[in-house]
């Protein structure tokens, strides 16, 4: 298995020597910062395998250290893959796992220059650290009072696409089209690689970061690390129209999903007020993807306020805590 | 709880940011290779959590990839711990597995940077993932025909102590304090750092490996890379006192330990003959560690041969395998 995983990595621009010695031995750049991020993800916790395919889980445990990566404005490099399965688990599905988090590295030119393969007595598991290099990193810390709070793009996506896997059939009436972008908002993100590498090198961002636990949580991040509030006005929430038929559908709350859902990544952003315009064109001219204004840094007390179209305060869910409650650190 | 270790986590050169962010942000010193490698380890697979005390496991979770560091003749600089632990396990438990990581990295200068913690369905499951730097890496690949083949230490202590941790009574007639130094072999291996660096500065060394799977395997796989046939003499082999006294108690094979046991975290490498003296004499006064040659680089097929007294080859078993099936890659 491991010759197989070392057959399918060629030789990578800075990696002296990839899979198959004690250690991957990488050529980091003269001058950048080295950025490190890990991710553990578990079978019935982070995801089921009654519907996420090996593909899947390869594609999606890439996907969420390159999201981290992506939100510090840096520029993905090399990774190291850590997987156990259980006994029963085939050669072809090993395989397809690795085919999967391939195909995610590779747009990226992302190298897998290490990692860990044994048996595991209970579920799949994966664990990936990716390094990445940045000249200056983006932190969470940097959001000022007046600062403008933007996102990459919808949200609410994955919960929405949750919910519709964990159900025993789909509801009628909805387009085939539109729950299949749920789903697969769900289990293959799409991390914003170019744009969080377009954004940390336009200058002007204050403090980035991405949507992973969901935007109450992960903006209360911002709030708590930079010292200042942060004020979302609930009707400038990006919400597509899959995510709000789905939520129709299901009598769901698709606003809910929105700021509680989590594992959109999209990244999250603010920047002073006076730069939104430039950031917003050039991020739209350079790869695409628009920037959507959601609210403001305010005074007060760190952390996040939710206002309603009047202006009034809105309690909201908690941040979404996985299947089960765990926390990321790096 | 991530609030706990990152106060525990104080600040470290090479740190740009450490635990907090979406990535650790580290600052390589320039010109020097990068080195990463990562270590999934689980409950039940390689270790028991009917012996081993959560501060153990933190311990060797960080030795083993320590020691895959040290068996490239690097500096271990940065770490990402991910841990997760079934509902049941109490903060004291967790802050015990941080408190054995750190014990160890204290030793080493290594910042503990980033990492993940999360609710685990089936047991304690760890992934340490260290990264560090070296000028010029010791490569498995470097054994030439006529090179001494040494260790740094006695085998088969590991798999010694394995036997008594996994039997239900200690035998009688052994010193309580060989028990206990047999059974610390095995929770709380101490890898060679200082060893390895001193080893990858000294110049002289043609290949170097870490013994984790066992003198067997992990002999060929410098076989293998090189290119060349290894012949290791069984009478030379190491075995201290402790571990020949527990094989005879047991009625075991002490030999089987040291060629396949695994888990002994001793370096091997290889060296020219007319520079092994100097090797060995330097690394004594330099470290304390003595160099023990347990044989020859030969031509022939590449692989690993062992022969007895009389020069007989003798077959051996199969590298340790944890207790099921697994292989590392880096």
């Amino acid at each position: 298995m491991i010759r197989s995983i070392r057959r399918h990595s060629p030789a990578a621009a800075g990696v002296g020597v990839g899979i198959g010695d004690d250690c991957a031995v990488l050529l980091p750049t003269d001058g950048r910062r080295l950025l490190a991020t890990t991710d553990l993800l578990l079978e019935d916790i982070h995801f089921r395998r009654r519907y996420a395919e090996p593909a899947d889980i390869g594609w999606k445990s890439m996907a969420v250290n390159l999201s981290d990566v992506a939100a510090m404005g840096g520029r993905p490099r090399w990774a190291l893959v850590a997987l156990a399965c259980p006994a029963e688990t085939t050669l072809e599905q090993v395989e397809a796992f690795y085919e999967g988090a391939r195909d995610l590295c590779g747009r990226h030119d992302v190298a897998i220059v290490g990692g860990d393969t044994t048996a595991s007595p209970a579920g799949w598991l994966v664990n990936v650290t990716l390094l990445g290099e940045a000249a200056t990193p983006l932190l969470r810390s940097g959001a000022r009072v007046d600062d403008v709070i933007a996102v990459t793009g919808p949200l609410g996506r994955s919960a929405a696409g949750l919910a519709l896997l964990e159900r025993a059939s789909a509801p009628a009436r909805m387009a085939a089209a539109e729950l299949a972008a749920l789903t697969s908002a769900h289990l293959r993100p799409v991390p914003r690689v170019a744009e969080g590498r377009w954004l940390g090198e336009a200058g002007g961002v204050t403090a980035m970061i991405d949507l992973s636990d969901g935007l109450g949580t992960d903006l209360a991040h911002v709030g708590d690390e930079s010292g200042v509030r942060c004020r979302v006005e609930l009707e400038r929430l990006p919400i597509d129209d899959a995510t709000r038929h789905l939520a129709r559908a299901l009598d769901a709350d698709a606003r809910a999903w929105a700021t509680g859902g989590g594992e959109d990544y999209e990244l999250l952003l603010t920047c002073e007020a006076s730069t939104f315009a430039r950031l917003a064109d050039g991020l739209r001219s350079a790869t695409g993807t628009s920037l959507h204004a959601i609210g403001a840094v305010v005074r007060g007390e760190p952390g996040v306020t939710f206002v309603d179209a009047s202006g009034r305060e809105v309690p909201t869910a908690a941040g979404f805590e996985h299947f089960v409650t765990g926390g990321r650190h790096a």
